[in-house]
């Protein structure tokens, strides 16, 4: 038994951890309550559950072993790398295994003549732009995690990041993975090809499903030239509506810049007092701006958005001096998610998305919703990309507050459905947004979806649960 | 009796078209032999066949019924834009009919804030771009057959073009659609949001498959800011390998022009022969050099491409002087096709794409088989993209003559697989690459794509026989 949740076992489990031994060895199969507990959870508040056994194999024969017996034995998997989901995507499935796929670490190849890198799928992020960094390439998807996510959860959730606006999301650089089905067959989908229309795009279909229809055990991803020159740029203002009209003017002059985050007047004070970065805290919005790429173009570029946004009325702005005042400004939206968490127990991080000319919209809606449910709550986000991080800072404790929580965050998926928008932004679905997506999908499109799980997982095996429910 | 081919129908025809009319009017429906063997074929050689029936809706909900009732009537359904396909994707199948969606062709909106553009699929391809030109926008997918194919077929077939090495292929601007599936349900996919990872992305799994699993009729397409520059060099080398070099080295020292195309001595002699632009004639290869955006950078670039080409040994390298030169010299690349299809009665365009660095490789094998089985081959294509047109001069009337094309064919796919390419880049599988897909994909793969078929069209009728067969 175990204090933090209960863990079902079913009456084979000695047989199942035995068969499991042979395939991985002893060493990678466990099952005391101490080991286990960890992988109970990812970084998604108020969500957890015991997985009886964690697998952890390291090669992709060992992955399609496990999935061949699991299938035989009708054994649910949940599939999980990091655990820095924040949609409850790697949360165990009661009476299920884990399978922890951090041992399929490698960075495999990386082909400066073809500009694409072969990593498997426990490789972290920020260890893949690295391994491109000597070739003078970049892979540009950053998600806030990047530190320690594994590239196949980006891939499997398409991870977003701050520099969405110019290089979009990691779907934009999947070209091709290697799958274990859940029949245990592994397979090859995607090329080294710059352009393949040979049949349907498996991979595609397989990006941004969350691992209910593969596990997917390597990625081969398209890299790009590293920009040469980068500047960076603070902005405030004393309204979220003048920091929107500096966003729109800069999109209609037609600049990409490669991140426009903001941060608003909660989230500022929250990470001036963890950070100590030297954010000014009186304000109502604050914007980071970075253009990158050619020299000249990007000195012209930071010039023009400093003079919109003083043209909008900002308070203030400020331009990076130099590299390391660069990071030290980026280091304020990187802390956005930290900060706040050190505020109340629990914290609940959103991930809206609305076409990008209604951010305005949905950011005055989330403030009066918090407002009217007496909640604390704070936004920060990607503001050229349309996509908002509400975060409500609460404890899952209080009963009283988190059923306040709970009808605030269905007018906001409402207000954002009825925008345009999008449940998730980047997250993915998990077990976090499950009850919304009906709200969002007509129901053709989501007959459809379950259609193809129920094709390519006919025993509902792998990740159940997660997404949509088969049964309603 | 039609002279050309012979045109099958079922004994429930006059039915048939009655139900027909009253969906779309009898206006609508063509039967007269004279007015539907030009629905017979496509731009592919050697590929035709007769359809009883030709229908011509005019809106979605046309689009919905029509689909109802032949699945009510399981009568198979081949769709079609304006027949520029490649690949025979829009060849009718023998007793089915042909539902050809050229009427449906507004251009519904241009979102210059969100930078989107709305249309209806049969919409041409160039007028996207011009809606999308007032607004400052561009839509940088430029298929061959631009000025009169569809957008439907585009995203159909995920069409590439000339600009694909910077901009990339349809697929990167498609950000939704709308979808009539086989069971007539009219539906919608994605959304104006530029990251939305909510469910399964069943866009992209629609995108690149050939009409074979619901008939889209509307698309939503992202705009990019317009480049406010260009500079177009051509430069000619007295051998393949030389050319090459020069453009790997373009690619080693980062820049990535919008445009990197060849045209091998035989397509360069027919073109001069055809558009006479002043094409040198004696030379092993002629690469065409593109690069936009801002206008320092642009100038920058160009200088760089000249300076690398001299460097590789180029026999001339010819900087455009102004607009109206540049123009010039992209038709001598953009006439191509035409200039070669005057040569022969019978012109087999293919669309083998390999890793970028195995270009050298695939173009020396295609010459190579052309030598050895006494055929008149020329060679252009996207030199960039390892994207290539092995184009076959020939005469379908002469058996002997198409018995060593398809041995030609048959090895040159074979090569292409060997070097990790793809038998179709752009033009899609449709009937002519079917028998070869098979030999490129394992069995699971291969397997997973007819199960999704199954699927979501359980009735086999939408496009039935393209890409593959569902069964063998």
């Amino acid at each position: 038994m175990c204090a933090l949740f209960k863990i079902e076992r079913r009456d084979d489990f000695s047989e199942t951890v035995a068969r499991l031994s042979e395939i991985v060895g002893a060493d990678h199969v466990l099952t005391r309550i101490e080991d286990v507990v960890p992988y109970g959870f990812d970084a998604t508040a108020a969500l957890k559950t015991g997985a009886p056994c964690v697998v952890l194999p390291h090669t992709v024969e060992e992955v399609s072993a496990v999935m061949r017996f699991c299938r035989e034995a009708k054994l649910p998997v949940v599939t999980r790398g990091s655990g820095t989901g924040l949609s409850g995507g790697s949360i165990p499935v009661p009476g299920g295994i884990v399978l922890c796929l951090v041992h399929l670490n490698k960075i495999l190849e990386v082909d400066s003549e073809n500009l694409t890198l072969l990593a498997e799928c426990g490789a972290i992020t920020k260890a893949i732009d690295e391994a491109a960094h000597p070739s003078g390439l970049f892979y540009p998807p950053d998600p806030g995690s990047m530190s320690i996510s594994t590239i196949g959860g980006n891939v499997a959730n398409n991870s977003g990041g701050l520099r969405g606006l110019k290089y979009g999301v990691t779907r934009d650089y999947v070209m091709g993975m290697e799958v274990v089905l859940p029949d245990g067959e592994i397979t090859w989908l995607g090329s080294k090809c710059v352009k393949d229309v040979a049949g349907y795009s498996m991979k595609d279909l397989f990006v941004g499903s969350e691992g209910t229809l593969g596990i997917i055990t390597k990625v081969l991803l398209k890299l790009v030239p590293r920009p040469k020159a980068r500047r960076t740029l603070l902005a405030t203002f004393d309204s979220m509506e003048s920091a929107a009209a500096s966003v729109s003017k800069i999109v209609a002059q037609h600049i990409v810049p490669c991140t426009l985050e903001f941060l608003d007047r909660k989230t500022c004070e929250s990470v001036e007092a963890y950070a100590h970065v030297g954010l000014p805290t009186g304000v109502s919005a604050v914007v980071l701006m970075e253009t990158d790429g050619h020299p000249a173009v990007v000195e012209e570029e930071a010039v023009q958005m400093a003079a919109i946004a003083e043209e909008c009325g900002a308070v203030s702005v400020e331009r990076a001096k130099d590299d390391a005042h660069a990071i030290r400004l980026a280091t304020a939206r990187r802390s956005a998610f930290s900060a706040l968490a050190r505020v109340r127990p629990t914290t609940i991080l959103e991930d809206v998305t609305v076409p990008r000319n209604r951010l305005v919209d949905i950011v005055s809606f989330v403030e009066e919703v918090g407002k009217r449910h007496n909640l604390q709550v704070a936004t920060f986000g990607h503001f050229g990309d349309g996509n908002v991080h509400p975060t409500i800072l609460t404890d899952e404790k209080d009963e009283d507050e988190m059923s306040r929580v709970d009808e605030a965050l269905s007018e906001i998926f409402d207000k954002t459905i009825e925008l345009g928008g999008t449940v998730t932004g980047e997250h993915g679905v998990g077990l976090a947004k499950k009850p919304y997506l009906k709200r969002q999908f007509d129901k053709s499109s989501y007959a459809l979806m379950r259609k193809i799980k129920r094709t390519l997982d006919p025993d509902g095996l792998l990740n159940p649960g997660k997404i949509f429910d088969l049964e309603d």
